[in-house]
């Protein structure tokens, strides 16, 4: 499981706060935390900032990438705040993310036509949020099929199905879950992504919900996921998920991740 | 989700010492427990006792009948045992269990044939333990067929697939899960039950692993559990899964559960 640290996103106060203030030690501090505890790019967004967005997040990739060497997954629907991310990001980025939505399509498929980026692929379009299984199927089916026509290597495609309030209605879990594993069986050698936290709005105790449910994802498929890797409980269910649902050989990661003490569970 | 409390078993030595010591007070109390905590059903087993084992399991559906009022779930591969406390039973009893195994089966189908009682069938032939989908629904058919040919309502039948190790096999896991899926579109209204720890010896945090697997097999259909209720966390992520699972509508028994604190986690 490919995890996205999800921590440095401007929409959080203490965040904001670091990029006003040009805290280099506080922004290195929150990326070196969440590169330890395991993911593998670490998102980076400075939406809240209009106009000084492409400045700022050139910058949070630069101080993200001094203190981890891990890479970027870049979070703008900018065209502009993304290129300047990327003239300075070293390796291969992650673009977050472009959509079936025609204004915001024809803005970022440039930026990643032939390159060796890596991209997030939300199943929205002009006509709104999907909420069957085949509205989303019909939104990926179209949206992978420009990327790959724009040069956009399948395993550089991260489909995001897109979760929505299970309190809102009973078969948005299900729904989002059966996309998991037909994109998965559709398209040999792409990625599914999501990030959770939305099945579970509106109900309470949420952590336990978004835990569950990201259990059930990997069981579907999911091979990646936008988190909070310092939440250990989260961390270890997708460990135990990976194992229980036969994607971890001899249980080697779930024995490695218990080894390494991340398993151990107040 | 039906729940099965499992605790009322001479296998753990405070029950046994209470059996042994006709301390109807404690009985009592574990039954009252696990009743209150939300088991639909009390396991009773007195195994160990051999020949003393009839005496004792008629006993301990008296003593937890009176404490609960609550149905047992008859727990033996004896025939004279199960009748011996089906003699003492108010109510509808569950038997656990009968198997395809010849012996177990010719002994036990007698007791059960053309009555309202609700049987646990065991995945389990003379062949040993099933390892793959289609073994276990080799035998699932035969075991379902002989009890409804019997006269026994597939609404009473809750077929238990077996869980194996993860540890000794990766596919153990998907295998089970597959299994019930099957099972559950392959005979309508009928029921799958299972004990999950299984799936986690060899392993550590073994509560983590049981925990994650009875989501999944809440999402693949399970409606039944022999479990210890008294596991807060074990109970919490089986109603966290139901509502993700959409088989709790508006997610109201989520909800309930939230508000008699059974999803407050330390």
């Amino acid at each position: 499981m490919l995890i996205i640290g999800e921590l440095i996103n401007a929409s959080r106060k203490p965040v904001a706060q670091a990029i006003r203030e040009q805290d280099g030690a506080a922004i290195a501090g929150i990326a070196a935390m969440q590169h330890a505890c395991g993911a593998g790019y670490i998102d980076v967004n400075a939406g809240v900032f209009a106009d000084a967005e492409a400045d700022h997040l050139a910058w949070l990739v630069q101080t993200v990438q001094q203190a981890t060497g891990a890479p970027c997954c870049i979070d703008s629907p900018s065209p502009a705040a993304i290129e300047a991310a990327l003239a300075v990001h070293q390796g291969t980025a992650m673009i977050n993310s472009i959509s079936l939505e025609e204004k915001r399509c024809d803005a970022i498929l440039p930026v990643i036509a032939g390159t060796d980026l890596k991209v997030i692929a939300l199943c929205m379009s002009d006509d709104g949020m999907p909420e069957t299984v085949d509205q989303r199927m019909a939104i990926a089916d179209r949206l992978v099929n420009r990327l790959v026509g724009a040069n956009v290597p399948v395993d550089n495609i991260y489909v995001d199905p897109l979760v929505q309030p299970v309190a809102t209605n009973s078969a948005y879990g299900t729904a989002f879950l059966n996309t998991i594993e037909t994109i998965m069986a559709q398209f040999p050698g792409i990625h599914t992504v999501c990030g959770l936290s939305n099945i579970s709005y509106g109900l309470p105790e949420r952590k336990l919900l978004n835990q569950c449910f990201v259990v059930m994802a990997v069981l579907k498929g999911l091979d990646a996921a936008i988190i909070n890797p310092t939440d250990k409980r989260m961390v270890a269910h997708i460990a135990a998920a990976e194992a229980l649902a036969g994607r971890d050989n001899y249980c080697a990661g779930y024995l490695s991740a218990f080894r390494a003490g991340k398993l151990e569970l107040s």
